[in-house]
């Protein structure tokens, strides 16, 4: 290729990607209390961010990241950049084909795996990275990612699943029969969504933090804004809880739905008892209830607190433990998450599991951008693989979307269907230079000040 | 304090922890092929490694690692960095009196544990800086670690276990009592042990880069050294495996235990056909058959190879899924490792699992320093809750032992009790200064050397 000038039809297929950037975003969201819970009291809501570039003259990026809540984003963006050498290089147009190809080769790294396997921070980093092609994929198509999966063939679709470990709950085959299903009414569907969005559900009401008449005012907003389901994050005292999903029945009325939320604070009896202990407030679902990793324990927890439904996935490490979750008639609800997990790819498999297993998928979401990406996903499950919204929504939490360039929007209750090609992933330039960490204008102020009182405190 | 010398008593009660560095060390294994396996076949193995130093001035330092096979270290290092603030500053005297304070506080903080939660990089750094602490726990003491352990008040080492998530399997009450029960006879098992150590079983034949010659040669090398079992990797090709397996068990005889281990190769069905294919050499186990996160699995697998035993845990990512192996009847030997989970905390409730569940404790070891960690936490669990070596093994492979200041040692296919005071974590000086990537003396010379080859690649 050498010599080879850039502006020519043959130098457009030769293009490679030429930088993976990394950047360290952090909000100051712990001074709010926003997104405060049972496990998590303080979170500094984050991003390990990157910019996937090239040399296509298209003027088009990759962009991905994972969400953190603030110590440890370094971590992660370490994790990121050690993906650099394995994307640098490579062919634009290749890699957009078959991201799966990306996929494949950086959970197969023997190296790399040995840091997870699949999981974790390394696992995250793939994901973003993962993302990060599917959004420049999408971009290159000119289509936003929902559309650019629901209009894809279902064979190639499947190409881009990784059967290993899940193979005995699902087959290739089995696969390609669900997609080939989901073409019925395909079109239809995609006009539907265009024309009146896809259901959310909200959790700003319910962060912990708060006090009971913020909860009623917001609970009371939600209701206003066309929210059919709220959720109320539990677990720090059962007093408190009781109080609180008293206040929050009698605000919405037995009619709208009211979930809760344990953030894994409990081993499997206080889980039983806990949950049943608010049952009279009628909770739609118990959310995390226990580790994520324990399948066995939200099997009993569910047979033990029916008919209330048991939901998880936020942090549910792999396709492995979902299939698991599902083979053990452990979940009612299963909650993928955009950045979790490693990627598109993964998640690929994971609603065709939940379709197989006919379970209902609600994305987690909230954070930095995971209500953006997410809703890509959601969308293409409805449009190519569910076929309905029934028992079905996504979450929502109203922080931080001003800082995206294709942010999420409500429109009576219901995600707004994305029009832009990609995977909605972008910060705005403005939000990178201010909350980069720690050299952002933001960030860059509120250390030097302390500095100060640091220096202050006497020795 | 301020003002009070450091040479007082008080100033030694008053020591406080002023350092953790950390090292990246690389040994360049993957040149002979040592380590190589289904999953990985070119492992340069590798530790980020720590040192805790305080104002003691004792000359006393805490060491610890987490074990890795290369690329991807410094991501490990950087976890471990992460964790500098937690302990810096910190009494010598009570991290060392209660290990667990640590533990819980790395564990439990939120925003690093959002990063896991409980699994993969974050987690093992958690392991590595908690190792670290005990070494320096045991060397205050004069004792090696096992004996730290073996003597120490059953319900101080209760105080030790975080029960969350895997109280419905073993309460504290009965931790206690598998703990009193371990006291009878535990001063004899102490002198068993002293007198002739703790059986191995060597991997060091088995490697799936040798030949056949080098297998013949190396297996019998094992039975002249006193071993009883030995193990053999499998998974890549099946007409390799039945020939190896033969020419292995033809060499040992019959009375010799030879497992296998496919290193995670298989999906559920693979794994039963591929294993029943060697039944006919009656292998002992068959080791990491599939996924570590697949307890499901490995309980199908199970009661389809039966009476083959099914043995995993080096990749098993904490005590979660251990329980759940456990609950499951999924496994016949437990696998524990030194360095993935959180540390001797989080292996002391594995073990408590496993002797309430009856089920030998047989640990992971190789890499780097791994046998010179492992040996303590087994000899623990004979002298003070198995009470039996019946069934239990650890693994040997005699790689890089001379790199430690305290090196396993093996003597008529035992483990020699190790005397030393502390965890035996301990790099020499000189390994550190040979094999710091990139800056040691041997990665310095590969490296100019590396740029020079590629340099001379054609553009």
């Amino acid at each position: 290729m050498k010599g080879t000038p850039l502006s020519s039809p043959s130098a457009a297929a030769a293009a490679r990607i030429t930088a993976l950037d990394t950047y360290d975003i952090r909000f100051p969201t712990s001074r709010e209390l926003d997104g405060s819970d049972a496990m998590n009291p303080d979170p500094d809501y984050s991003a390990a961010y990157l910019v996937l570039r090239t040399d296509a003259g298209d003027g088009l990026e990759g962009h991905g990241f994972t969400f953190t809540i603030g110590r440890g984003n370094d971590v992660q963006v370490a994790a990121i950049e050690a993906l650099r050498p394995y994307l640098v290089g490579r062919s634009v147009a290749e890699v957009c084909a078959d991201p799966g190809s990306v996929y494949r080769d950086l959970n197969g790294d023997s190296q790399l795996r040995w840091l997870g396997p699949e999981k974790g921070v390394m696992h995250m980093a793939v994901g973003a990275v993962v993302n990060a092609v599917w959004d420049l994929a999408a971009k290159r198509a000119g289509l936003p990612l929902w559309r650019f999966l629901a209009e894809a063939e279902p064979e190639w679709l499947v190409s881009q699943v990784d059967f290993r470990y899940i193979a005995d709950a699902l087959t290739p085959e089995q696969a390609l029969g669900l997609l080939q299903r989901g073409r019925d009414g395909a079109a239809r569907r995609t006009a539907e969504l265009t024309a009146t969005g896809y259901p959310a559900y909200t959790t700003s009401p319910g962060w912990l933090g708060y006090s009971d008449e913020k909860l009623v005012r917001l609970a009371t907003k939600a209701l206003d804004d066309g929210f059919r389901q709220i959720k109320l994050k539990v677990g720090a005292d059962l007093a408190d809880d009781v109080r609180r999903c008293r206040t929050a029945r009698a605000t919405i009325g037995p009619d709208v739905r009211m979930a809760i939320d344990a953030n894994q604070r409990w081993n499997v009896d206080e889980a039983v008892a806990w949950t049943n202990a608010l049952a009279e407030f009628d909770p739609y679902w118990i959310e995390e209830p226990t580790s994520p990793d324990d399948v066995l324990g939200h099997a009993a927890i569910r047979a033990r607190v029916a008919p209330i439904r048991v939901a998880t996935g936020e942090h549910v490490q792999n396709r492995v433990v979902f299939k698991q979750l599902l083979q053990a008639g452990a979940i009612d609800v299963l909650q993928l998450d955009s950045t979790r997990v490693g990627g598109v790819n993964e998640n690929l498999a994971i609603l065709l599991l939940a379709a197989a297993f006919g379970i209902p998928v609600c994305p987690h979401a909230g954070g930095v951008g995971l209500c953006e990406l997410v809703r890509h996903l959601s969308m293409f499950d409805y449009v190519a693989l569910s076929g309905s919204t029934e028992g079905r929504a996504i979450e929502f939490a109203d922080h931080l979307h001003e800082h995206f360039v294709d942010p999420a929007v409500i429109r009576d209750g219901h995600y707004v269907a994305p029009t832009l090609p990609g995977f909605s992933a972008a910060l705005r330039p403005e939000a990178i230079d201010t909350f980069r960490y720690p050299d952002g204008v933001f960030w860059a102020e509120d250390l030097a000040q302390g500095q100060i009182e640091t220096a202050e405190v006497p020795a």
